[in-house]
């Protein structure tokens, strides 16, 4: 009997290596490595990891057979950075202890939507949060969507390693599928490019600086006034075109309030 | 923002408790431990161990933490005691250092095949193997099926704990889909109740002893006669009715053979 060829089953790998996957200080180097070992079953070979726990990071990495993609990860600082260049950012995790300022949807609903991002040409980027709370607010500022998976009430909370084996095996397994119903369903590639998530930063700060400048709020309300602002650049589905346009805006009056000042400044 | 209730996107708990978790010798407590979590998150309660090495089952069931479903686990000497109940035993695992002698599926396509197995009222085993070589040759032989998760050809087995949760979403997340195609499907309530595991096993065994009592074949050749038999017996897909009726006519055998024996010895 001959056996089926089960990569045949899975996305292709030139769209797995457009998923990342990132882990937001991860303080367990078993679920490190848990994380990293569903990786190289279901073929996704980028790991980023986000401000790990130094000694904890070192002993993961180096352990006894532990999978390239672990030698090969990228550390950040800070999550932004993480995922600076992905179009689609997806948070996961239970709305258990907080309340969701994004869509939410539950994990079979994501592989249609990174489906399509990959037809853009885009980059999505799976975050998972640390072992003990999740993903934080701040941390969920950058997501365009949170996915959970759907667990029994009497025990919603999943092992991390778990978590990322179930998110994978749905994106690798079930992603073939949508990726065969997106191609029916466009008729050729999509004009609309996709906005990467350091673009949509870019974008915040320079807002973020005109509302200094222009004595938008008081300096108290800065750190609320740049999360809504994350927020609110992700729902809005801009193309790169937009963001350009919007950008130049930005820039522009942000230069004349400047040239104000200097001059009220002059004239004193 | 209302949350969704995610147990609403689960298979009812009639249904999951139809479906018996099954672990062959697991090695390792983290991942007895691991397998039970993930049972408890997709809200299955049943677990049986077969054969478990006494030392680390002790250690797995009195873990912190442990959930309820593990210390209310069967233990059973054998895998056939384990799944004498089941209507239908699906195997688990990767096919790469061995041959299937029965039907083999990608996770993908379980789904319809258990709703069904559940609309007619049966019982479902969902068998894992020991961490290190996976299920038996002889295990194999209890399966009706066997399922693949579909993994990379460069790391294609997995960690136990992960493939039980990813088997478990599949069944407890995906379930409803199919249990909801399965019920416009079927007109009514399916006509052919479901076999058991252990009523196929009394009908091997009778088949068995009358093979020995015809000396039907050499001695050396009955553990593969058995094998092959019980093979043979779930590929049929017999209903109760047609167990009954071939149970019947071997007993009939058996008793002829055994009276014209008692003769010929008699007649000595």
């Amino acid at each position: 009997m001959s056996l089926p060829k089960y990569n045949t089953f899975l996305l292709p790998e030139s769209q797995r290596d457009r998923i990342n996957v990132v882990l937001v200080s991860p303080r367990n180097p078993l679920n490190i490595g848990a994380a990293a070992r569903a990786m190289a079953n279901f073929g996704f070979q980028r790991l980023k990891v986000v401000a790990p726990f130094a000694p904890i990071w070192r002993e993961a990495r180096s352990a006894v057979g532990a999978p390239e993609l672990l030698r090969n990860a990228v550390e950040s600082a800070t999550l932004g950075e993480a995922v600076s260049d992905a179009t689609l950012v997806v948070g996961t995790g239970t709305l258990t202890y907080r309340k969701a300022e994004q869509r939410v949807a539950p994990l079979m609903e994501l592989v249609p939507l990174v489906a399509r991002e990959l037809a853009k040409g885009g980059r999505v980027a799976v975050i998972f949060g640390p072992e003990k709370h999740g993903l934080t607010r701040e941390d969920l500022s950058y997501c365009h969507l949170l996915v959970e998976i759907p667990t029994d009430a009497r025990q919603p909370s999943m092992n991390l390693g778990q978590a990322v084996a179930v998110c994978l095996y749905e994106l690798a397994a079930r992603g073939l599928q949508a990726e065969v119903s997106t191609e029916m369903a466009t008729p050729g590639p999509s004009a609309t490019s996709a906005v990467t998530s350091g673009r949509l930063e870019l974008l915040a700060g320079v807002i973020e600086e005109t509302m200094l400048a222009a004595g938008y709020s008081p300096r108290g309300m800065q750190p609320a006034n740049r999360h809504d602002m994350r927020l609110l650049l992700r729902r809005l589905g801009l193309s790169v075109h937009d963001t350009r346009r919007i950008l130049g805006l930005f820039r522009r009056i942000l230069w004349r309030i400047k040239r104000t000042s200097n001059r009220e400044d002059n004239s004193h």
